[in-house]
């Protein structure tokens, strides 16, 4: 390390930008990384004292295209010009980091491949779980690893909107009301309570744990707006918590369909799902992250840490930059990721447990015509209990294992009956896990 | 990775070592990696099927020297040979992984060294917590980030016990007696319960974290066979959770003490402590380890998952390899890691909150006399509960933060009063975590 400083590009200087200019100004770093422009996109924008601004620029072309440059940090956002200005840098050799969930969701396949013609870095910690760095774990403690699925609580803004309605039996407005109110929402919230931002990352961490490629589309997607207090309140008397988790697994496909006859299929999906209580997902509250790993060799392994903020954040893209950096001055590059086409498991094809509140005129033999349904449509009940509303009554079901595609007639079913006034939330429930 | 495949030699193969021949038997890792010889003790003894008889040797120099070994996997333990053969295998230029955390904890910076002048790998991420893989992550995903404090549960027989004796109510000897029945816990279990094992992978853990030179014998030590079940129940009641933790933080020396008037020393302790139920550490149950980073800019991580067992840690040691054939296919090696001389902060001079058991005469003015004492000794009470026993009564206190220094004194003193039968546990209460 007594050799120059490697020079940094820097793409965008806001929030995460910024706390990384923080970083970079400190002893020993300074002696090995020295940032050399950095392109925004307003010159007049009042900036920390720490930024200087005689390293601010406009033209982030010209910033990539320095020759005193070897790292190129995107910060910038989006999918334009956050593409082409990474291609752009990549192609001339320069190592790029970013931070880009959206772009790195939608054209991972297209940048690893430009990475790796160009034989240079291409890393992108910070775009997963912020400070968590499971990118890294993935890549290269369990290189070697048989990784059978991972699990993850990826967005903040909905874990804590979650963990208010947990722990205060607060309704699902009021708690995202709060999140606002604390800046981990924000003020259109529809990327975070829809599952879109988990299911951005969900594809990342598809394509890093299985080699697979994995765009935004091909993750199935459920949100947590439909969740009702009374859901929240039945899973923790039943021992459950309710989380919005990532999951990617191989799974089987049915065996009684002749297009898919039992070939092993990715199943990417974001939904909220029931955690056992004892899990060591149920207890990240907050808005923290996690990611649970389960391995062939490694068994159980899981991340904690936070998801978003500049500094964590930028902490992450801190780590990437010396990666790169180390590997420049070895001319050695990071350990390129096979991306290959997948078949994906359509969510019809899962196998779980389920619960499933129904509200139900209060008359004698309701109950029966309900159960019925479930039985014609091959879904056995394991508990039900019965509650009087306002209005009627609630039955509540937990399931044993059975097919979606079996669940989804169930519900459709139950909708036709007279009797059902409203077929409420339908969650999945997780299984298997540390024991 | 179209070259050829990069030697290992393997020394010891043992459940971790044969779960290891088993691991690297796998397609894409069979190209990568080839075992060329494998040095065990006894040639005669049974092995499963996948080890090959023909790789067995009883010499490990040979294994050591042999030109087609580029890698060296140490997992004999204990101090010689292993440190010897590690030392020869350095100097002759073969990267060395070890799981081997005795050896590493009192000759560390020793073999450090060795690695640094031969510019080859030594990896050891098996040392510390088995499969989790906090060594990759202190070294290079935090490698810019200011490590605020450490806190680890590396003892996964220790962590079964407590948290039977939580759960069940049962006394440490039955719980004892349980991880002993499962094989958690050795027949002699003193390593374990006394902390011995816990203070050899604090010590790796120091120097990792703080690039410290920090020995076996530098880490304060307290087990967990004190512990009555009462004071588990007290803390379940006050919203604690008991745990065995290293703890690692850099801490100020008290500003009256002209000899170290206000300097920052290490403190690096392994001791029983109240955590917080709500704290993420509080839920790692049974044999799992986690380790949980408090980063200046990261914030709070933390790394869960099982500390012990063939695959798991084989799994680590894999990871190593990987690594180390990386760097030898690039002519690299990992970042070398200073490991500095710095002073320690005795545990006398750090400070805390405490709990305190008492056993006294149920008679009137007891409690006068005992509150005398800590106020003497500048240890104040935050709350205070009396309960009667079969032989007396027993007053369980909770302190405000105090010097580590009164509150033995005060311990001292309480042992000298004619009222006291008994002065039972003494447990630090941990501060802070992720509020």
């Amino acid at each position: 390390m007594e050799k120059m400083p490697v020079g940094i590009g820097l793409l965008g200087c806001g929030n995460v930008g910024s706390a990384l200019v923080r970083l970079l100004d400190k002893g020993d770093i300074k002696k090995m990384l020295e940032i050399k422009a950095i392109a925004v996109n307003d010159l007049t924008k009042k900036r920390p004292d720490f930024v200087h601004l005689d390293l601010l620029s406009d033209d982030p072309q010209s910033v990539i295209t320095r020759d005193d440059v070897q790292i190129v940090v995107e910060l910038i956002g989006g999918i334009e010009p956050a593409k082409s200005l990474i291609l752009k840098a990549l192609n001339a050799g320069k190592s790029v980091i970013s931070g880009n969930k959206e772009l790195l969701a939608n054209h991972g396949m297209e940048l690893a491949n430009a990475a790796n013609k160009a034989g240079v870095d291409l890393l992108y910690e910070a775009s997963v779980a912020g400070a968590i760095p499971l990118v890294r774990l993935l890549r290269e403690s369990l290189a070697g690893e048989e990784i059978v699925r991972v699990l993850g609580i990826v967005n903040g803004t909905t874990n804590y909107i979650l963990t208010q309605m947990t722990e205060f039996g607060i309704d699902f407005k009021n708690a995202l009301g709060q999140a606002q109110n604390l800046g981990y929402a924000e003020r259109d919230p529809e990327a975070d309570i829809e599952g879109m931002d988990a299911a951005s990352k969900a594809s990342i961490l598809a394509s890093i744990a299985f080699g697979a490629d994995v765009v935004f589309d091909d993750v199935f997607r459920e949100g947590i707006t439909g969740l009702e207090t009374y859901d929240i309140s039945y899973a923790t008397k039943m021992g459950y918590v309710v989380k919005l988790l990532a999951i990617i697994e191989m799974v089987e496909g049915p065996r009684s369909s002749t297009e898919s006859g039992g070939t092993r299929k990715l199943s990417v999906r974001v939904h909220p799902a029931l955690v056992s209580a004892d899990h060591p997902l149920a207890s990240v509250r907050g808005p923290f992250n996690a990611i649970f790993i389960e391995g062939e060799a490694a068994g159980d392994l899981m991340l904690y840490g936070k998801g978003a903020g500049g500094a964590p954040t930028a902490s992450a893209v801190l780590g990437d930059i010396l990666d790169a950096a180390h590997n420049i001055s070895f001319g050695a590059s990071s350990r390129n990721l096979k991306r290959e086409t997948v078949d994906f498991a359509p969510v019809n094809d899962i196998t779980t447990r389920y619960y499933l509140a129904l509200d139900v005129i209060d008359e004698p033999g309701v109950l029966a015509e309900v159960a019925k349904v479930f039985g014609m449509n091959k879904v056995s009940i394991s508990s039900m209990e019965q509650v009087e509303t306002n209005e009627g009554a609630r039955l509540v079901f937990f399931t044993h294992v059975a097919l979606e595609k079996n669940l989804q007639a169930t519900k459709r079913d139950l909708g036709n009956l007279s009797v059902v006034k409203k077929v409420g939330s339908i969650i999945r429930i997780l299984d298997g896990g540390q024991e």
